[in-house]
């Protein structure tokens, strides 16, 4: 299925970027949870464009419209369907893009899958656009994690070589989450954020694009959750972060170093702290060992590509003529989706720890 | 489900470690597909141990005898079961796992996740023995693949820090594919897999174990397999990939190399070759754009762990009473997986690309 | 999940009967299928409350409105949401059922499930009105098969006792299916047709509902569609079948007269017919042995219950206070589902169809 | 997936009548349950063929061997795996089958979903022996929900006319299922049982084959298991019973004969007992309201066909050659599949009520 996932909890996104609407269906919540409005759409805001230069200036509504499932601002256990009517679409740059497609965009491939017949126009299905619905669902989910003491934060980890202070991955903390959720720009290192704005607003006005890395922590979640081989944490985790458009890689933890790592480097010695509870001295596995949470923090970084439209002239094809052609994409682009994915690879970790917790006995 | 992977192909894989046996169960593989069981035993060949001191010296029985599903070497199309009957298991040197978890091993989470009722002998069903029926799953499919003109390959890419070269992203051939899939030890330089096995020699003698990296690649994929968000390749190969114990993480293309990139060195040019056909001239995004495929070769790297049984002491506790503790691990110990590890990476991108290629209309 | 069905095709069912809007999302539909919006419009006219007394009097809207999914009448391949808007609601009416449970509805059940959170209004999700995006789904499935030569069709085969024609299980055409559908009231025999309508505009008079059976085939549905065990054509078909509420029994073929048959009388002969083709002589195993498909036409009967709601005084209790009370429902009420239950039952074979035609080669 | 079910439970069967061997993989079994295998064994004992000459004489081997999952006789909460393998098997009666399909058989059906390529020896996949694992996995969920008082038993309700007593819909007990549960020969009234085994005995005699009801009933669920349209219990009992071979339909409670009655007849007045528990005076819904459990009896009713293999002359066509032949089946028969396919619809239904149970928060 495209864009169905279905484990405990179930997610249905559909839409294309300049249809009708876009949204999300949501099954198997537990009911009569409290759903706040208000902090839903302050997380919807983060993933929203600014107006500061460092994103899409499309003036898109990102708020989306509960259509069901929610009584009184609480589940009622059946499906919750959202959506966000489109608005502000301009589709008349987007008609060569059914000859021509944009190197690093899903154009081509796109129109292989689907023999031609998907909506080209603003990238149709593949739309960044389409991380709203993503990002309503996650933020649901974050919610409900939260009145379980469950939090979940992502800065910037880099944009562009420009790094970011990391996380402490065996002492982060849930207030560490919550100040980095509060930013405009998502970031530890405000200074080091200056510089990643400016950098973008370089990119920008020279018809570029940059790419980055995202850090991503959950705390308190307890230890037994998840499963072996096919369904563990990363398991799950991966295959939703894969979901948001331009990851091409995720690591858990040390992740890539362990390749360079021995044994007694690696191995994270457990011990008992002083409130008899179980903790490991390092945190290189990234709080998930067999697929399983230890009760340390979850750790993991995930790479961003640089957005695939620039306004440089590139080198493309017609594919229907097959013949060689130059490529000059007009009209709006966003020289950087890393802080509007931050908030998009939270919700994916919100879905997938929720629904593992709801394996748990006494969720 | 733990062990349940439920795709247009389905395997589920059962057993633990030191039980009566170990095996899978592949549904909706197509009917009349002839297999080549001494093929087979080549592809089980390369997961099981050697006797050059590079692995366990456990004398697994690797070929999975097949019990339904297959007639005359051909599918019937209905559930294909196979299994290893487990021999030369040597329990008693586990039984403390149920008290002392191993560092960077599963027995502590496990113990959480099954309340202390799971199978710790040999690892029970997190041990890295569930991978042979896990690649056995991946042999049959590469067959099915192949008879299609799809081939794939993987080796190490570094062991510790050695590292051995690296495939053409662009440019990887068949040849190049079965060619590193002959050698006992899965490598393209071999004076470099030379200074690998001596670093893994020594690991062992000294009670440590290595971590390392492995490239994998498939190709003649043709361009349109995969799908949009949760379904696409990447999705797919991440969380069966995940499934391999030691994994801590995945990238396809040129991954975490993207996120220092900016957009008009990341887009990868398409051109028309001399054949009419549609490629890139660069493949950062090994061969998955939007989740589908491209035609252009699939690339990816994956970083194994160090094998977390080591004869080294460490720090551990007894969950059971709380106290801090130290393990020292008796018997076997493998001291490096990564090459191992190579054919459950072929075995996982086979899989995820057979059950992708089904949506095919001229699968 | 409560409202997901996940197959070759997925459809996910939202909404409530008092919510904002009721709809679905059809995901996995082949791309660059033409779909006749005023073909969907006559088919979910035939689910829609009539004016001349025999069914409830809300002024719904049925028309779902296409949100996704669809280009220039065409199929994008990615999903297809459509949805109502609901309008004409009365909800002051329902207010006590969250306390006092109507007998024969799910008002206890649907308290007991979701603890108390569940919106009662109208049914809330367990709503005949959900059948409305359940009909539509059917209806996109319908014309597609079609184009593939297969036509789905049912009638009402009796309404409290008095029946119907029924159809010739060997030589059922298309032309008959065809036939039926068009009529305003879905029967063959009109003389019996009157005496049910007279029949129910008596029930409705009375406070009183009715129950009935209905009879639906399909026809030239190839040989070799399905699978044996848990995924067959009846597997699938039931399943789907008891998605409409009030359904209480379905029978394949000769159905429950199985029961006092000998072998040699229930067995049906195969024979070569003029042109070739493979046949039954007779056709008790309405077109599916095994669960596959024998490309005999494909027939079964469903049990409507009388609608619950009636406006006789009826024993209940309040299950909060745990009393027992008297219940008089006041309003409209609905005095025979079954007529509008006859799209939904040919709706829930053509989703069954084609979603196992997509396993077929051929498709 | 042709053998796969994949609920909160899963279950993957495999096996052909005449290959090396049949079994099943249940996935995701609650961890530390005890399972007793002498009990188990008695289950499977009445499913297996009887030497009174009212069943097939084939010698199967009926108990199962567990081959992962289970520990100390407790569930491990990993796949359990358990296998029989094939003997007694007598191959060469069936190689005309590929060409000469027996009526009423999947032969045909099976060959062309399979394109020839499927095992026809004894039925192949779609073999009764199949039922073997199906009611294993049945039996293992049965000890789970009796450890939380929860009844399974079903009993003959007829065979070819000859009709049992029938189970109080409102009354049954866990003493009248299991009553009938310890009887070699599965029935309420003895006489009628004596009746119907000289029926089975005179069809046997004269090459013929007898069909029957099969009546069964679930205590003490209580009420708020299931779900809404797609995932309620009628849904997935339904899609199980119909994996059991020969069954033509299912109903709940008053099931047909809902089609006949008026709403004041049907819906069962809710009351309080003097416990102070729910009930309905009558229990026409078969203790589950949309899709949910109301904490009544669970009833159902099922219809099972004649054996299709019968000695007589049968007309059948070779349907490569596409000629019209007659086929006589040499060898043995199984003169009625009724009294085998009792506790198959127990297994069901325990499958069902187990994988449901699993979203109940108390469970």
């Amino acid at each position: 299925m495209s864009s169905l996932w279905n484990h405990n909890i179930s997610i249905s996104i559909f839409g294309e970027s300049h249809g009708p609407a876009i949204g999300v269906v949501i099954d198997n919540l537990p009911p009569g949870e409290y759903i706040d409005l208000e902090k839903l759409r302050q997380f919807m805001a983060r993933r929203a464009p600014k107006k500061d230069g460092t994103t899409t200036p499309r003036g898109e509504q990102d708020l989306l419209q509960v259509m069901s499932g929610l009584l009184n601002n609480r589940t009622t256990g059946v499906p919750l369907c959202a959506f966000i009517q489109n608005t502000d679409t301009c589709s008349k740059n987007y008609l060569d893009l059914s000859r021509l497609p944009r190197p690093g965009h899903a154009d081509y491939t796109g129109a292989m899958r689907y023999r031609g017949f998907n909506d080209v126009r603003g990238g149709g299905h593949f739309s960044g656009r389409l991380t709203a619905p993503f990002c309503f669902a996650g933020a649901v989910c974050g919610q409900i994690l939260e009145r379980r003491g469950i939090y979940t934060g992502a800065h910037i980890a880099s944009i562009h070589g420009i790094a970011d202070d990391v996380f402490s991955r065996t002492h982060v903390t849930k207030e560490d989450l919550l100040s980095v959720r509060e930013k405009q720009f998502p970031i530890i290192n405000d200074a080091q954020g200056a510089r990643m704005q400016e950098d973008i607003r370089n990119a920008r006005k020279g018809g570029e694009s940059l790419g980055g890395l995202i850090e991503c922590a959950a705390v308190n979640v307890p230890a037994g959750i998840g499963s072996p081989i096919f369904d563990g944490l990363e398991n799950t985790i991966a295959q939703l972060i894969f979901g948001i458009p331009a990851v091409k890689g995720v690591e858990f933890g040390a992740g890539f170093q362990v390749a360079e790592m021995v044994g007694s480097q690696n191995n994270d010695p457990f011990y008992v702290d002083e409130n008899g509870h179980i903790k490991t001295k390092t945190n290189n596995h990234g709080g998930i060992l067999g697929g399983i949470s230890s009760g340390m923090p979850i750790t993991l970084n995930v790479a961003i590509k640089p957005t695939a439209s620039i306004a440089k002239p590139q080198e493309t094809v017609d594919f229907r003529a097959k013949t060689n052609e130059t490529l000059q994409i007009q009209g709006r682009h966003d020289p950087c989706i890393v802080p509007r994915a931050v908030p998009c690879v939270e919700a994916a970790v919100n879905l997938a720890l929720l629904s593992h917790m709801m394996d748990y006995p006494n969720f």
